[in-house]
């Protein structure tokens, strides 16, 4: 059983062959290798954090957590997701893996401290949502700090998992379960950095997939970013239009669940959002500019009273929604 | 505790006395009286019908349903759906209250033997999604058919209550539960009929709300019917665009639950979203209009790269959303 998706570029330089999983276990071999007993460290304890703390010590290895606040390290010891929690950034000295699980401003604007603090033998990861800046940043990072020989080691990474939570309440065990984490190595990347990452990801039970960073960024700009404004302007349009109607209160009263949902990550955290869109902006035109066609078209189709055409249109888009449904997990390898 | 919500334009002509809920089921009384034990007929056993013949039963009512093919009355005998279940219209000939719970267009373009078999002295109701039309054909139907004196008894109305489902198997227990059911009375409609609809949709646990036909269409387009094309589009965009860059596959394998739930609708069943379309077209095409403005403001922000307003627009679209939410049933009455 493999669980590398066939989506790796084959041009891709720097690819590591695909490691052979032949036993129980044995997918997490090559991350066990790079730790020979060290801890895997963790900055930020947030969802990603928190929950990426929970699983790894559920799988017996040891996690050192650097947060930013001392309340929330109170808190994140009460919850028992790193078995060290520190605000000093000397937490990370012993670790032979960090994952930073920063909001993206601050992956993109990290604290000078921290890249002081990082082991410059570590394999390094981030779990932003947009690959293209980061990669660029941490790769330009490294190289302005004298840290030449640990840009290989820096993998650019997305586990693709989330629920409307944020903070250090909002980790929980299992969220990778089945979850794609897609990496975007580049021809810098050192292949066994790389594979350390994928088994960290297999570890925590995800579908680990590579492809090229801009690559990424498009496809999510069309699944992930694209939705949110989407479902933020429905919501807005419908209560102006409603509302100019004098017809706000009937509409809000009668909203049902297809509304809730068609508007559900248009109405989530506004700062993510938004720093999606800055941070994906070129990406996010794209699909803005390929949605607005598509909308006009249907407009035109109920416009010109088009009738077969137009359920020929909504025929299409029920036959295509099922490709985009979240797959059964059945690359995945069991819960560790 | 009274269940009528305080929508009702206060100068719609024939608007009944609120009527008083002042002990156990006595919501039910307007029903009762007009049954004097005779059943509840049911025109079609879909999801609407179907749901509508269990909740009845369960509260005691007889129930008697017509359905087009021998095949259905079948399976609807063996689910229980009614307690006859037929495809002779004369099956309609002792009830006093008839809901045709039929699809929009064969309840706009009506079975003429259908028509006849209706008694002459019952008070019918529709579950149609779109109320105008319904309510001009059935008035001018009943006139044309020299039943004038029916027409104040057609209370056109609206259960909003769905699933994915439809046919025969759609039918569950618990449908109507705390969901709006919409009747938009006007000048002709008597206010007694309005009474026992009313307390028929009470009966399977539903939040009554009355208002004009025309408010009705406009706010579903918006929060019903604009959804299926928003969602519609992005899928069909979200296609060809990843397609035509060659990241289909890609963006198919990362889209998560954010796209499943934004495209619900929209790629739901093409024909219903078709017929919505066609029969309340004006009032789609006024949501289309300012759906469009709405996204074309949010790529005009994204564009000029005016984060602050970006951010803006997604916090007001997350300060709407609560208030579309389905309400908790608290003016609904206990289930029967």
């Amino acid at each position: 059983m493999s669980t590398t998706a066939p989506l790796t570029p084959p041009s891709l330089p720097g690819e590591p062959a695909r490691p052979q999983h032949s036993g129980a276990r044995t997918w997490q071999a090559p991350l066990r290798e790079r730790l020979e007993g060290r801890p895997v460290g963790i900055v930020g304890l947030g969802l990603i954090g928190g929950s990426l703390g929970l699983d790894l010590q559920a799988a017996g290895l040891e996690v050192r957590a650097l947060v930013h606040r001392e309340a929330t390290a109170e808190r994140a010891r009460q919850r028992q997701l790193a078995s060290v929690v520190s605000t000093a950034a000397s937490v990370l000295e012993d670790c032979a893996v960090v994952v930073l699980a920063l909001p993206l401003d601050r992956l993109l604007d990290p604290d000078p401290a921290l890249l002081r603090a990082l082991p410059p033998a570590a394999v390094l990861t981030d779990v932003g949502s947009v690959k293209q800046p980061v990669l660029e940043h941490w790769q330009g990072a490294l190289r302005q700090a004298g840290r030449g020989g640990q840009v290989g080691l820096f993998v650019a990474s997305h586990p693709m998992a989330g629920t409307a939570q944020a903070g250090v309440e909002a980790g929980v065990a299992g969220l990778f379960q089945g979850r794609p984490w897609v990496a975007t190595p580049d021809g810098r990347t050192d292949p066994e950095a790389l594979a350390v990452v994928q088994a960290l990801s297999e570890t925590v039970g995800a579908h680990w997939l590579t492809c090229a960073a801009a690559d990424h960024d498009q496809a999510v700009a069309w699944i992930s970013h694209l939705p949110v404004l989407v479902g933020g302007a429905l919501l807005r349009a419908a209560d102006q239009g409603s509302g100019a109607a004098g017809l706000g209160e009937l509409a809000r009263a009668l909203a049902s669940s297809g509304f809730a949902d068609t508007t559900r990550v248009g109405g989530g955290n506004p700062e993510l959002g938004t720093l999606m869109a800055r941070c994906n902006r070129e990406a996010l035109l794209t699909a803005l500019a390929g949605y607005r066609e598509a909308i006009g078209t249907l407009q035109e189709l109920v416009q010109d009273e088009r009738w077969p055409e137009l359920a020929g249109a909504l025929e299409e888009a029920q036959r295509l929604r099922p490709a985009f449904l979240m797959a059964p997990a059945d690359g995945a390898p069991p819960a560790p």
